[in-house]
């Protein structure tokens, strides 16, 4: 058995509850984002419905929310996890002191991620959403862009800072507005931020879309792509899932998630934005990477026969815009891996997905050999570490006893 | 080159303007489905803008639409650009008279099915949509169910009875009432029916879903299982297809058409109706099969983690039922044909899609043995011919030139 590292670039923070609070200026201390306890019960109307199905009628529970304007948020027990057996874990509430610390201090993330074989982790937010969802829809937008610069801020001087050269700076933008989101793309470039957590359709949050016909987003392609910083599209960062139907089972609903990588790259691919900035990056995050040559044939397909009365932008097949210009990303994935060469060796990276329900940690390296034994030292290295290296400019250091 | 004929799985009746004026009662010919011819202009209320895409402003134009009470619906081009090159066709309506005589006709559809080295199909309505869904939206219900009826006895009277042996029939049902859609199962039953088109989603044209905690729909399923006939879950028949943006091209919405067999089959896997109804077999029709690997690995991983709090049905892996129940189709493949063992050769069917868009014809038979040319001559006469003879029940006979 080879022994080798990983870089994961999809994991999760769970943001303590100190990160706003010591952040924001005072006066805004008290309608920002804060960790209350309340006892409540299931007719309280201040929790919204789809949050209550951990509470029982007429049953009162004292329970850990994140607070926000009028929101309060418990936060689910799939987002943490890590570490429990599949009977232990489900949308029940957990508190942070019922948490494994590595959820929210990036100093208890640390040996979790030495345990595992992670060198080296890129997260995304969690009360924030993947994209920053949260303080986009928020009402007080002035508080919004302090929120999202609280939250970057906290990435470079708190996340990051705990252990040089482990976490690559990933940072969120303010969606509202292309200018500020441009202008936030430039400050936390200068810091030094190597991803963007960008929606992979900014329609569903009733932004514009990709596609609109005066080109909207292209201030923001442009600079991510001039400061050679990958936008990572992360499966539920439009606030849309698929859902069947409303009493189809849980299962459907989870299963279904990664579906939104397949129809986030066809609507990247088929929009024609990497013709006007071919250097950008696009990274799927967490879709799974087993489907991809089946999409990139029937983009080609439909490209080939529809592509007249359409009006297609594109010059080429799509496929020739995936291997420029899109990477994918899985965390478990067996007819992907054995397809890899497919895909393309160069545009695929591996995910832990701490602290989530799906992730392979404590045993990433073993499911990762399980999958990619095939593969000749270099190739191995390229999917478990050179390629994020290499896409995200950022060079694991700082290791211990791995 | 091996010389093989095809069954094809998946094609398309542009159903004859004197259908359902032949055959319903005179009280009903003004107001039930009929062809009409109107000179219009772009502000004609009675159009729905959906379908104004090809009225230029201000100009008068002589279309042939559907009228049904008080619907009015213009055949779309891309269902009729058979033998049309990708310059030639769009959503710009056509009439009867344009079209080729084989989308409406059966005896003129023969020598098309014919010069293609297809032995047999199975074939959809258009006007009435993919399982009927135009029934079950109308007002009167009365209508609607005579309706149902005439569109299944044109299956067996004219379309089947044109060419004995070359036409597997197909029918639909009354959506909107189980008895009603049993009791109509039980009768096409009884004349020879071998496939019914069901809707991939209930839940999605209103009706009560599959996963109702009634099983609202298990007298259709179990008269389905008990007399042996599929049910068909054609793409779209749940009127509910993919859309990423209002602003986003054509292109985009086409491509993810297959998404929702995707969709489909892991709600149906995950749903338990098969543990309930052992001998069901579910088509899943114009879906593709290169994303199947993927989908069944994707069901069983999530079941193995998330099946205790989600409180699964199933005893078994998501997969084992696929490899029981369900069946995959694709026109044109090449990673699904690839892969075709890991799919399971005894599950794949194959497509022509005629007169879509999107078919192989003429070319169906060089379309198949470039894809399959490394099967065994066994498994390729499965694919292309032996599971449809199977899981339909259907022996093609009638065959003149091939």
């Amino acid at each position: 058995m080879r022994e080798f590292q990983l870089v994961s670039v999809d994991d999760h923070i769970l943001e303590p509850p100190h990160l706003w609070q010591s952040r924001l200026p005072q006066r805004y201390r008290d309608i920002g984002p804060r960790v209350v306890t309340i006892a409540t019960t299931a007719d309280n109307p201040a929790i919204p419905d789809k949050h209550k199905l951990f509470l029982v009628e007429g049953e009162e529970r004292s329970l850990q929310f994140w607070a926000y304007e009028d929101l309060l948020i418990p936060s689910a027990g799939l987002a943490a996890a890590i570490s429990k057996r599949p009977e232990e874990y489900s949308v029940d509430p957990m508190s942070f002191e019922e948490m494994r610390p590595g959820c929210y201090d990036p100093a208890a993330r640390i040996p979790d991620l030495d345990v595992d074989g992670v060198i080296a982790s890129l997260c995304f937010p969690s009360f924030g959403r993947l994209c920053g969802q949260t303080f986009a829809e928020a009402k007080d937008k002035e508080l919004s862009l302090l929120c999202v610069r609280a939250y970057n801020d906290f990435i470079f001087d708190e996340w990051c800072a705990a252990a040089p050269g482990r976490f690559i700076p990933m940072c969120v933008l303010p969606l509202w507005d292309v200018d500020l989101a441009v202008a936030e793309l430039e400050r936390v470039a200068a810091l030094g931020a190597r991803a963007i957590s960008f929606s992979e359709n900014p329609a569903k949050l009733g932004l514009p879309s990709i596609h609109r016909a005066d080109n909207y987003w292209d201030p923001l392609f442009a600079a991510a792509a001039a400061a050679d910083i990958p936008l990572c599209l992360h499966i539920g960062s439009s606030s849309s899932m698929i859902s069947t139907a409303a009493d189809a089972p849980m299962s459907v609903f989870v299963a279904l998630a990664p579906i939104n990588a397949q129809i986030t790259l066809m609507d990247w691919l088929l929009s024609g934005v990497v013709l006007r900035h071919p250097r950008l990056k696009i990274v799927l995050s967490e879709g799974g990477i087993g489907w991809i040559p089946y999409l990139l044939e029937r983009a080609d397909y439909v490209w080939q026969r529809q592509r007249v009365w359409t009006n297609s932008p594109l010059t080429d097949v799509p496929s020739a815009y995936f291997r420029e210009n899109f990477y994918g990303c899985f965390i478990d994935d067996a007819h992907g891996a054995a397809n890899i060469h497919e895909i393309g060796v160069d545009r695929c990276m591996i995910e832990v997905d701490y602290p989530h329900s799906d992730s392979t940690w404590p045993n990433s390296v073993e499911t990762a050999t399980k999958h990619l034994s095939t593969l000749s030292d270099s190739e191995l290295y390229q999917v478990t570490r050179g390629n994020a290296e290499r896409v995200f400019r950022f060079q694991p250091s700082g290791i211990g006893q791995l």
